[in-house]
């Protein structure tokens, strides 16, 4: 549990039965689902919410996603996602994950995903100031 | 396996893993992914892909969706999805539908879903000439 | 908002990008994750969760769900699904949902599920004493 | 479209509304539960149904998954899952894919996916014979 940059966010999650398989296992692709919802509170603390960011007129598609899935967690199970910003370029962001179990003694996952910044037409932007400023002293020093 | 209206589609699927639930029984909101692909279908049946009804700024949200499930499906099952029209009204649609089991043989759910037509905005209007002639054929006579 | 039974839950939820869908809406779908969300957090309230019910050796699939569709839902609002029993029998159940939102003005969505009590393998069984000791007191007079 | 393994299988697919999101894209989660059906379909092509893997007794739990979004998807899309099986050890698997336009012109994104094989408890196992032998004419020359 260590060199997760800061700052970090966690957010609370209960396992839902929609978000299980026939393994009993919570499903691979609800990660990344988990990992929205934890980015998305993420930039919330920033102080601008990223439906506020689009509204502006930057959209951050994902250009790349990754998960290591180590233990399984399970319906009913309460866990926690932990997020922050691992690297910020001129035209791009990292995020990095974890989930935990909810005693934060396990790593039940770890993730990550790029991000490119774009307009509204999905077009590559070079970061405008204002979203510069936002995301600056939000990445990374890694503890 | 009386009374549906006619036409009719059906829409071959195979149930995936992240479709299950810890019970191994397809999850109960999946089937209203499938009514949606089964009506999609039976749009683009009639000669118009329902993006093509959207990009002449006509839009059909849900109002209402019910369903009755009466036995499970579950993981690698082959199924068939069964849609038609019901109803047409001057500003709304009822879509029935059915999932069966390979054979066709057992009715594993039944459902309904509601529509309004709508503009881009979201506001109620009436059909439409050109969206009346497109489903004016398909609507119901039951069989 | 009248009419709901009493004891009642509020779940709160947030939507996400990934719940939307192209129109911008939460998907209609997704409401019946959140009704089965909101249900959990029903029982748990009674004293003794879900997972624990099952691992009873109770079970209670869906036999019927349905939702209307008032005002849609976009990505980022904050939502609250109010749950409650409308209806105990003796091997049945049925649930109430309102999904409102955040000031608890409007109500965007209303809905039901009806649940068979059932074994392990889904065969109906009599609601046993443990668990209709559970649901008594949590049926519902109307408010 | 090198360099990917033989023997392969494509498997086509239609974007659903339910699959999209605000921006109107395939939502990024969604990937991967495509690749789970292109691996599902790729299995059962080598003679026997991952269902039938996992009633003998042997599970492929997803240990790693990755995908690079080159071009979004979107809302009524026609698209190409292809995988293959890029490596076979003791007890580990590595599936890849490629999401591809319906030209084939184009490739939306390229995943992988890495599983571990274990018993039904979740235990890492050696890989049986019978599942070796089912796979071993599976593995990856690339052309």
């Amino acid at each position: 549990m260590h060199d997760f940059p800061a700052p970090e966010i966690l957010l609370p999650h209960r396992v839902s039965y929609g978000e299980t398989d026939t393994m009993g296992y919570l499903y691979y692709a609800e990660y990344l689902h988990l990992f929205e919802r934890a980015r998305s509170e993420f930039i919330r603390g920033l102080g601008m919410s990223y439906r506020d960011v689009e509204a502006r007129g930057i959209m951050l598609p994902v250009r790349e996603a990754s998960c290591r899935y180590r233990s399984p967690a399970r319906y009913d199970d309460f866990i926690l996602i932990r997020a922050g910003i691992a690297e910020v370029r001129r035209a791009s962001l990292v995020f990095v994950y974890n989930v935990m179990d909810e005693n934060r003694k396990t790593i039940l996952a770890e993730g990550m995903t790029q991000h490119a910044v774009t307009d509204r037409n999905g077009r590559p932007v070079r970061m405008p100031v204002w979203f510069a400023d936002l995301v600056s002293g939000a990445c990374g020093t890694s503890h």
